[in-house]
Parts: C-alpha cells; sequence; structure tokens
C-alpha cells in the first residue's frame, strides 16, 4: 500500500464535546475503532481532545497500539488545566497553536483520516481533509454529521464525493474499505489535493 | 462600535470555483456587497480568491473603497502564474502558507466576515469563524451554502445559532445588522471564541 | 520597480525590549526611518510590538503614512491587556498565532525589511527572511545586532552576504540602497528563497 | 523528571548543508548523541532534514531507538523529490508548512532540544527554542554556531544565558546536564516562555 515500511498513520477525528459523546453506540463504535486500529498494527493520531476521539485511544492503547495526540496547547500543563483534555497517549506533540492550526497538523500527520459523529469541529476537519484530498472513512450511523457528509459535500457544496472516500457503519469494514482505496489511488502531492501538477482550483 | 478609530474590517469570503460563481444574482449580491462597504469607509479583506469574493473587491474599488487580499501565495509570481488569482487589491499579503493557514488569517484579519455563495473551502471559514466566535452575515439566496448554515449548525451539528451571526439577502440590510450585532455583543478575547475566561469545550 | 502599482510595504523590525530601545541614538534612526518611508508613499509594518518599531510608526504616522501591525494576540483586548502592546496603527491584523508565527506573516507580508538594533526577537527575523531571500536592510550603529549581521552570517554561520542586502546606519540612504537592490534582483518565488526552480538547500 | 510516563522526546537541530555537515569530529558527536537517545529510551525528534540530524537519525535507530521526522513537505513525495530528504524514521508527519513554520512545529515536539554545529536554519530554531524558554543543550567543539552561542545571546543581543541551557562537547555528558535542569526547572507555560503568568517581555 505504501512504498516505505513505515507503519499506517489513521487519524480518528469526531465529537470532543456536545451530546454526541454520550451515545452508547457512538462510543462502542469508537472503541471498536481503536482496537481495530491497534491490531493491524496502525499508529492512531488524534487531536488529544476528550470524548469519541479519546475513546478510540484509549481501546487502542488497552490493544498495545502506538497512539500519538497533537494538542493545541502549548504544555502538559495548559493542556491539562486550559484544555481540560486527556493525556493517555504515548507521545503527545504541544503545537501551541491552537485548535484551528491544530486541526490542520493532525490531519496532515494523518495517512487517512476517520470521522465518527462530529459536530463544527469534525466538519472543519472534513473541509481540510477534503481540499487536501486526503482519504477519508466516514463511520455512519454515528451520530452528529456521519449521514450527512454526502449531502454536505454534493447538496450544498456542488462538489463530488471523491473516489477514495469511503463509508460504513461498522469500523472494521470501513478499514477495509479504506485500505483498499489507499491502495488504489495515489496519494496527493500539493495541500491543494493534487496528484499532479495540474492547476489550480477550489470553491 | 469599536474604541479605537481604525477602520471596520470586512471579510468577504464565498464561492471562488463552481457552478456559483456564474450565478448572476450572486454576482450581483457580491458586487453591491462590495460597494456598501466602500461606501460606509470599511476596508474589505477577502482570499485573494477568484469568483464571488473578487466581484466584491473590483466593485469597492470601483467605488473608492480600500482592499486588503490575503494571498495562500508565497510570491506575486506564485499568486498569478499557480494560484492563477487576481491581484487588483490595494495591499496583498502573501502569506505562503497555502489555502488552509490562509483561511484562518483570513478570518483573523477581519473584524467581521459575509459569506456569499461558498462551497467547500467557505465551509472551512465558516467553521473557523463559528468556532472562534467571530461576527458573521450570511447573504442568503446566492447559491451554495448561503441558504443552509442553519441547518448545518442546529441540524448536523447540533450547536446553536450564536446571537452575533445574521442573515439577509439583501448585502445592504446585512450590514446593518452586522452593525447592530457588533455594537450589542462583545467580541471573543481568546481564539476558542470565549469573551470571558470560561473553561474550554469544543465539538 | 514592481510591475503592479500597489505601495511598496517595508517591515520594520527590531529591539521590542531591553536597553537598546532605551538608546536615543537608535530611536532617532527610527523615528527618521518612519518619517522617511512615509514621505516615499511606503505602507510601514511591523509586528505591533513596542519599542523602537513603534518609533518608526508614530513617527510614520506623524508624517501620513499608511500604519499596518501584524499582533501576535488574538483580539485587541489581548493585544493591549496581554502583550501590552501599543495599537496605534490604522490596521492591526490579529493574527492569534503567537510571537513565533506572527514573525513569519510579519516579513512575508513586507516587500523589504529594515532591521534597527535588535535581539533574540529580530535575529529570529533576521533569519527567516535571509532563509527566504527577501531584501533586507540594516541600520547600523543602532545597538543590538546591527553591526554584527555580516559575522553572524559569514562568521559564524558560514553562509554568504546576499546581494539583496543592504547596511547604512543612515535611514534615508539605506532606503535609497534598498530600492536600488529591489530594482535589480528579482525576487524570490517560493518560501525556500528560490528565484527559480533550482533543488532545495539549507543549513 | 516528568509526572507522566511518556518518553522524553529529545529534538536535534543542527548543519543540514553547507562545510559543517562533512566535518567528521562532528558526524561522529551526532551518531554519538543518536545512539546515546537510543540508549536511555528517549524519542530523536528532527526536522527529517539532511546532514549531521540525519546522522543522529541513523545512528539512534541502529541502536533500537523510535525516530520522528518533521517535515517541511507536505507528502512523502514532495519530501524525497523536492526537498532531497531522508526518509529513515519510524514516523513522519508532513506537515506541509515549509522550513520556518516546521521549525516551529519541530521544537514545540520536543521536551528538550540539542543542537549541534548548526547554520543560519539552526540559529533560527535556536532563536525559537530560547523565546519559548525551552530546555537547550549546545554541543561545543562542533563547528557552525556551535562555540558561539552565549557570544550571540549575551554579547550581541544582551540577554542573559538561561539555567536551563547546558553545553558539553560531549554528548553523553550532555544529555546528563540536560537531564539534570529539567528535573530543576519547571517547563513553560505558555509559548512567550513563561512558567507563571508574569507580564510579557520581549525583544
Amino acid at each position: 500500500m505504501k512504498k516505505h515500511d513505515r507503519k499506517l498513520k489513521i487519524g480518528v477525528m469526531g465529537s470532543a464535546s456536545g451530546p454526541q459523546i454520550q451515545d452508547p453506540v457512538a462510543r462502542e463504535k469508537a472503541r471498536k475503532l481503536g482496537a481495530e486500529c491497534a491490531r493491524r498494527g496502525y499508529i492512531l493520531i488524534n487531536g488529544a481532545c476528550p470524548g469519541l476521539p479519546n475513546d478510540a485511544v484509549v481501546s487502542a492503547k488497552e490493544h498495545g497500539g502506538l497512539t500519538i495526540g497533537i494538542s493545541p496547547a502549548f504544555s502538559e500543563y495548559e493542556h491539562t488545566h486550559e484544555y481540560l483534555s486527556p493525556a493517555g497517549h504515548d507521545i503527545i506533540v504541544f503545537t501551541g497553536l491552537g485548535f484551528m492550526e491544530r486541526d490542520i497538523i493532525n490531519i496532515r500527520s494523518s495517512d487517512a483520516i476517520v470521522i465518527i459523529g462530529g459536530g463544527i469541529g469534525t466538519l472543519n476537519e472534513l473541509t481540510i481533509a477534503y481540499d487536501e484530498g486526503r482519504p477519508i472513512g466516514i463511520i455512519t450511523n454515528s451520530g452528529g454529521i456521519s449521514n450527512s457528509v454526502p449531502f454536505v459535500i454534493e447538496g450544498l457544496c456542488k462538489r463530488k464525493i471523491p473516489p477514495n472516500m469511503v463509508f460504513d457503519d461498522d469500523p472494521k469494514k470501513l478499514l477495509d474499505k479504506l485500505e483498499a482505496v489507499m491502495r488504489e489511488y495515489p496519494l496527493p502531492i500539493h495541500e491543494d489535493g493534487r496528484v499532479r501538477d495540474n492547476h489550480l482550483t477550489r470553491g
């Protein structure tokens, strides 16, 4: 799938607050996602935030996976006491960049991203990953924006679902699909999502 | 409205490509918005992109307004030859940061933002401005996401429309509403949208 | 000098704290620099910080110049109450990015930079402007690093003084020299300082 | 030394080009540094660049250490073919941010940094780490800026050597000293280097 022998890094993004993080179905999917990443030897990356992405990290750790958090905070103190965020990851990068730039680093650190549930912050990450051509997997039936991504992209934004975006309500099957599209479609070379040197367009 | 005597900076974001930029109704609204900003003595800021935001800049210039472009490119050459973007602004900041970080600077450079039409890139900017508590005006009936913002925020993301977000299909009336909410509601102090030092939450 | 008809933007960087900001000779040079920028119709940009760069802004304003500040703060409140920084500019961009990223935006916003006095923060800005190939003018005999730039670049770093870096202890003559090298040498196209598409090297 | 049980991350910065990367003494010190980091169980981070920092990574890998590269490139393709950079790390973060912002992320990702040799780019990283209060170890007698750091900070910039900056020409002894100051001095909480909430000052 990839020419180097480095482990695949999967970014897990989704609800960090709001009603979605209390939904037992979504939480179970998040835990299953984390466990499955660990079993496949993937590195699990998230925004070092609470909620569903942290459920995935905790589960990945329980199953022996390596986990990395990309924090908006500058320091462990700020991360814990001001952002009130969990810190159980194996490695935490304290970017000191706040939420919005953290989101960009978070996505670029990941070979592919998986979205589960999700509110405004997750929608921000979806638009970044979409515009930059990153492989995206959506865990459907997990609340928030998870069942409305095609409507947002096609219905509202008048853009197309790219061939390296996949959907499933089962985390295991979703990772299978994600692996398949990563084998099939070349990764973008440039931050505008180009895989070749065409002209830039953006909406 | 503001304690200092600096001119108000209005960021204009919206469709830079796609079918929306051909819509004569949307283009006329964009031109009307630019002209009205100029008449009120506002500085008009945009992402130095083509499309509706550029229609607003051209019109603002025709009416004597000061315009600033925040370019994703590093240089004028790259801006013109690689990003194929217009450069008629009075001042252009060549950030060299690409689209995504440019979007953040673009919004933070603006005292308030106005959205017209809009696809994925505009949706990215909406989520940033929303999360950071920036005053937002939506020009409705301008295509793209313009009529669906409440549905996206409340229906999909399960968040609330903030009191400093206003809607109108007439640019002049929208600016009136935007001025009113800027007088009434304090600007956020921190990049998480806080106007006071409460705890952080985000979804 | 430039193909477009936009006004030239001169970034003024230098001591914002420390003993250098009390030196009457350095302060007089800063004021003279600001006045001369205004007379030539340049836009004066600085980091919206106190000290010598602010002396230049105040003087430019007194002589009718347009001034822009690139603040590390997210908001006017944070700028004034936490960063304790002056806010007399015509336009202030509240980047919310902290000192280090602010420095990058500051430099990229400027067509050329002038350094006066300067401690660690200014040295950071010098290394950015040097690596990115920006035209640089050094006001010598203004304290801090101002007389040691060739030693730092050639003696310590084993790099060469680029042809678009000029030196003078008189702000007026320095701006003359800066204009000359901007006419003579092409601006870099890429953020690694390349004016053409050669291979990247960096130390 | 740290309250959590995560492995210590040591950032290695230094000459990536220029005459310093051919110096056999400096290269041997870089290899010794990498090996010693691996033996102590540290995670070794660098800018995913060639030269001395890569010598350290290669050696750390040979001794079983975990290594992370923070690349200026957006993609593996760009990293290899445009930046002509090595990619032997266990994990590479493709920031897509170019050299300058990469430098900031690089430093913030590291609990402490070690500087070996070094030209303009390394001087940029030194000023960031200094201003942000990061623990810094300098490998003296390794060429470039390595023997002149006190002169740059005290002699030119008129600032003080902070208590958490240490010097040694032996990598092993330097890491001992670095561990000691990390135990003794609190880490900064904020990106201006504050360990408490004092007012901001900067030069």
